[in-house]
């Protein structure tokens, strides 16, 4: 069998480590895109610290998908305002796109429009679009999706994830706020800069899958504290009817938080508590999530579509 | 909406509760099905001890396949050559088959010939068939499938369900060997009426889903002991690699066995180890997956498939 041909678009930390699991699958990777000016040019193997593979990196987005890729592999930025006209020019392409933007895991909750358009060109070009992640897309969606498949009935999910930033990569401890005094956290709260983004989203997931209809999603952050440091956050996404949270999306991510953990608790016939001792890696997880998802995104149906709705992703 | 129109195909205890949920959520049950001459004439909501819902249960399958359902939930025995028969002629009447047979849960293991059988005329009257159940079906193999997700490679799969079966239904304590001796135990794991059946399927699941050769699924089963008398069963099936055990599920049900549980443990990259407290109630998980798989099973492409190549089952 002929390998299927991949692009790897953006090759930030997770970017390249999808690249280097694609490659190590042995996946025809036929172009690698970034727009950093001291990676163009490179080769994509000297990037990744192994042998040069023969394959220079690129600036310009149409020279590799010039390639005609079956699929790309896309990992540039969190929000769907950032990545729309990479991911149309990807699809424009005739590619599948596996996406590890944010934003992208349920794109219908804050960018409607914009879902419909990827939706639009997608099914024009018989490929399918989707985003995936471990968080947004898998452990505080998906998962608790599949952990309903033995419920007659349920009332209200609750999910708890809980990651020691102390053992993630530097970006993320930035992200989380780690390091900070409270004003600066608050400050970066507010511009943007400190958060999760896809809590909303997997709220929103999963109450399209349970076909439960939702009067609010509500977002709430605060610092976590040691002394006069911000070591990390506490991200709350609750999803309302009436004044009763059904869906309950609880995050903290702080260095040296004790006890990582995901658990996912399900009121309900039968009432269910899972939990991932120690927490699914993150970064790990999502590069190995966008690679594992190959098969599914050439299966599904033309379209955007959503990681519950495909075929479970496995390795 | 039309609600979709279901024949339930079996009435015992799980047939039962799966006509029950059924028609709590509204499917239009057209037919009811059981060869025990008591039920037969009766109607379907007396035997669910509710009121009638003007539904006579018919020992004819002929009779409700003849209403054209979409969907039959066959819940029978647990063999295919027992219900073989029966599900061909669901299929030939041009209904999607969702059953509860444990060997149907991955057909292709025991029985290659009869899943080609089911495939052909599936594929040919433009429908689909899959066995579903809480284990096999869930537990010990779809989940685990899922929780390889997140896995950049997985080097085995450990599952380890322990089940109360004094929680459970009579007729499943009988099928532990709850209450014989030593002696009436082994003879009736060598005459097949002790025993789980389905957990070979479920090796046999996981490694076509992770694309595993195994060169040999071997299966043992001992009483758990209560001084002299039996208490339940503890049985293991191994998934062989050479000698090494790859894919290891290690069931225990038992009357008044501690710490019942479900636990997967993946030894991967990352490994995962992920537990439901309590475990997940089999009698209600079956059920519960049976009605909820009626949308996945509509969407499936014709012919016979697995759970976990069907799109998440869910509440």
């Amino acid at each position: 069998m002929t390998p299927i041909s991949v692009v790897a678009y953006g090759l930030g930390p997770i970017g390249l480590s999808i690249a280097g699991l694609a490659l190590d699958r042995g996946y025809n990777i036929v172009g690698a895109v970034d727009i950093d000016p001291q990676k163009a040019g490179e080769d994509l193997g000297t990037l990744l610290g192994r042998a040069p593979v023969g394959l220079k990196v690129t600036a310009d987005p149409t020279e590799a998908l010039a390639k005609g890729p079956q699929v790309v592999l896309h990992s540039t930025q969190s929000h769907i305002p950032q990545v729309l006209s990479q991911v149309i020019d990807c699809l424009d392409a005739g590619a599948c796109v596996v996406s590890t933007c944010e934003e992208m895991a349920f794109p219908w909750y804050r960018h409607p429009a914009a879902a419909h358009r990827i939706d639009r060109v997608a099914r024009a070009k018989h490929v399918a679009a989707v985003g995936v992640g471990v968080n947004p897309g898998y452990v505080m969606d998906v998962l608790p999706i599949v952990l309903t498949a033995p419920c007659k009935d349920v009332r209200s999910i609750h999910v708890t994830r809980v990651v020691d930033a102390g053992k993630r990569r530097l970006p993320l401890q930035r992200k989380v706020g780690s390091g900070m005094t409270k004003d600066e956290f608050l400050r970066g709260v507010g511009d943007g800069r400190i958060g999760h983004v896809g809590l909303a989203e997997s709220v929103a997931m999963i109450s399209d899958a349970l076909g439960w209809q939702l009067n609010e999603i509500t977002e709430d952050i605060e610092p976590v504290m040691d002394g006069a440091a911000v070591k990390g956050l506490h991200q709350v996404a609750r999803g309302l009817q009436g004044d009763r949270s059904v869906i309950t999306l609880d995050l903290t991510m702080a260095v040296g938080v004790p006890n990582p953990r995901d658990t996912v608790v399900i009121e309900g016939e039968p009432p269910l508590n899972v939990t991932a001792a120690g927490g699914v890696h993150g970064d790990v997880a999502t590069c190995a999530i966008a690679v594992n998802a190959i098969p599914r995104i050439l299966e599904a149906p033309p379209g955007l579509t959503t990681a519950y709705r495909l075929a479970p992703i496995h390795v």
